[in-house]
């Protein structure tokens, strides 16, 4: 199986072509580092764009939600719809408004979604998707039952088409700007990371907070 | 002027009914704590999802890019978008995997863009999505200039139909889930900072680094 990404009218980066990334391994290292995702799919032919938390299995992607979620139904319905997971990495200050921009990393996924009906397919995607949001839960908390499994939808799409694009490094300033000399340049990082954990109210003093939980990191 | 957001058919939140809000000012302040929204529009009938800047003035969110980017054309004509800008606030671990869930501020807003023509009030829009991304650079770095103006495109969207919700504190566990006690419950909660500013490799040393760079704080 190829390495690269398919390249579609829709997937080729006509703007800022130099951030364009046709690996596959650059598209699974921007979904393995997210926590959610916007899902956008038509709504009696609106368009609307969900935020959710998904999962990753090989080259498939899951999302999960209410089998009472009307978007959800909507998409289950094999509809073609656009999953983006985006990170901002930084701000970049240009010494000209103009080329002010951002670092980050960004895959945006086209397909038709796939209502996940056998059991086990099931069962595995709603453990790759809290590996994604709690990893280590579902080893630690009560995992579903018949109940709670027929009150949960899961989505499928295909990493078959999916446009990347990755910004790093300092402006791109004009010769003219960086000879004035008058303007400030470079990044301001964004940094995201985990605060301390705050158990419950309603849990025993005893209880210390697990290893998956104090230990986790950012990104995975 | 009401300070309700309009209710409608697609903006009425059925699922998890007690996180949405329905006060301008909740919208307002998610839309102002954000640095890029999630921009959904149908391209040759497809749905797709740009992250993208933004800005508000009012009532009215501004998103602006290249003139040359095909998305950006197709929304300039009047098409219906949907808008989502989202805060991922913490994970929420439960004693069961059904009720994990996410501390989040998100707000969906519906309308259709409006490209910006008025000389004004495009000047004005690039002024507040320069404000939201980089407060004070607009006073520090150069302005733009015509032939830069003529290569930006400027789309507006009214603030009229919007959905938000907002999702805050602990687990909400089965009652035989809290008695069984056999995991652990509470937030995971997720911080987002500026690192060190870092400056461009071209930029003279003796530059210092501006107070809206250094005094930046997270959110604005």
């Amino acid at each position: 199986m190829t390495r690269q990404l398919s390249t579609t009218d829709r997937t080729t980066v006509r703007r800022g072509s130099a951030k364009a990334r046709t690996e596959r391994s650059d598209l699974h290292a921007i979904l393995d580092a997210g926590l959610i995702c916007h899902l956008g799919l038509l709504v009696d032919d609106s368009p609307r764009v969900l935020p959710t938390g998904y999962g990753r299995s090989g080259d498939t992607l899951y999302v999960h939600g209410s089998t009472g979620a009307r978007s959800l139904r909507e998409a289950a319905g094999g509809v073609e719809v656009c999953v983006t997971v985006t990170h901002l990495d930084g701000i970049v200050y240009a010494r000209s408004l103009f080329h002010h921009s951002v670092n980050y990393r960004s895959a945006m996924i086209h397909g038709r979604a796939r209502d996940v009906v056998d059991a086990d397919e099931k069962w595995r995607a709603l453990r790759v998707i809290t590996d994604q949001l709690a990893p280590g839960s579902w080893e630690h908390a009560r995992q579903p039952n018949k109940r709670e499994l027929a009150a949960t939808a899961v989505l499928a799409v295909d990493l078959a088409e999916a446009a990347v694009k990755i910004r790093t490094g300092g402006p791109s300033d004009d010769v003219e700007d960086v000879e004035a000399d008058k303007a400030w340049a470079g990044v301001l990082p964004l940094r995201t990371q985990w605060g301390a954990p705050e158990p419950s109210a309603d849990l025993p003093p005893k209880f210390e907070v697990p290893p998956h939980v104090t230990e986790r990191e950012y990104p995975a």
